[in-house]
């Protein structure tokens, strides 16, 4: 099974009063990660939205926080992804904080449709990408 | 159970280039129904930072998306809370698009745990929040 | 001139770690209330985008922050648009905040130009938009 | 005169409806690049913020956008100090596209203001900081 990682810095923009990183913006680590995850394979959502016109929906997010991020903190974000049949991936997404500790901060599972970027009708992933997955 | 409703309008900010909203943004719609529940009930949150001392920490989110929302769509958000432990506040939401069709955009259920505001440990609920829910 | 305001309340995902509303967020709002001032004159920019085909973009904004909003606040924004040539128009916004003092925590200056949506080359404003303004 | 770029990528959450970068959202990259520029001389703003107790403050923005940012599209952000005062520095920013054109997208102009972390009032600039600078 392949893993990927991304790193991404806490900014102001991420952060909320409660002093720590907003709860939704988890959901934007996680989403730079699978992008860059598909970028270091070759594609860019931008090109694959042409050729061969589809888009990638996300269907599902299951996500539990452990512990807050915070302003500054560098962030390692993992991206393992599965075959769920022709057309769902499957991602394990984990986010840790850089460190001494590398605390373990969320653990997602995100499922990802393939759809046709007009119909938005579920399609089979490009052999392109999924080479190698199972 | 007790079900409480608000609304949000769908603006430019919250959608993405694939012309729907951005699949995070509808954990902020989410957020704002329930504030908006809480402050029905005579609380806000900046309040019970300072009296008696909590916040309320998002542990868990689990959320499926059926259909897109976009530009200009008015969302109804429902928030159906039920207590699990003296510690924990389970919700049940949904997002649909107003309208003839009323259709059902997200389902999600979202684990909240009250935590002193400075300690960050688990705390009960202070029992005027919690008062009528089962 | 005519004048129109919009409410916007504060909710965490307006908020950053300094306790106040991040700075970047005020433009959310004043985009808010330029898209409501323009859904009271009965336009949606959905509509316009297909019929007459126009899109509204942001050329410049100049925006001095003279306090700060901070959580649970609800905010008054006001927009007073003037035309400017045919193909401009440049809206003055306030924010204020509700209350007992309605203390001014913003004030913006904003160019928009009328565009094509597919060619993004400057149109005429349709009639219609700029009816009574000058 | 001192000058500083940082990069960032355009992803999903930075886009909008309209195809491009949402207008609000160059905010948060001029932002990035000040934080970088700061981390760049050795400070964190976490750590001013307890050590000498200082935050920055924007009092002010003026932002022009020339062509829009899309999807992908990675960019450069510059941002050039100006002491302005003791208590105020003025940052020239650009950001532009990268590539073989290299296109200009946006030119801003933003006053930030040195204040204390618990009083909110202005306060010199820790010399440290702005050691080099005029």
């Amino acid at each position: 099974m392949s893993e990927f990682t991304w790193s991404a810095r806490v900014y102001w923009e991420d952060t909320d009063a409660g002093g720590v990183v907003y709860y939704a913006n988890y959901l934007r680590f996680l989403e730079r990660a699978r992008t860059e995850w598909l970028r270091a394979r070759g594609h860019s959502q931008t090109g694959l939205a042409v050729d061969p016109g589809v888009l990638f929906a996300v269907a599902e997010v299951h996500i539990h926080f452990h512990r807050p991020a915070r302003l500054d903190d560098l962030l390692t974000i993992s991206c393992q992804p599965q075959l769920d049949g022709a057309t769902t991936l499957r991602f394990k997404q984990q986010v840790h904080r850089d460190g001494p500790h590398g605390e373990l901060l969320a653990t997602a599972s995100v499922r990802v449709v393939c759809v046709g970027s007009s119909s938005f009708r579920p399609r089979r992933f490009p052999p392109a990408i999924i080479e190698g997955l199972h």
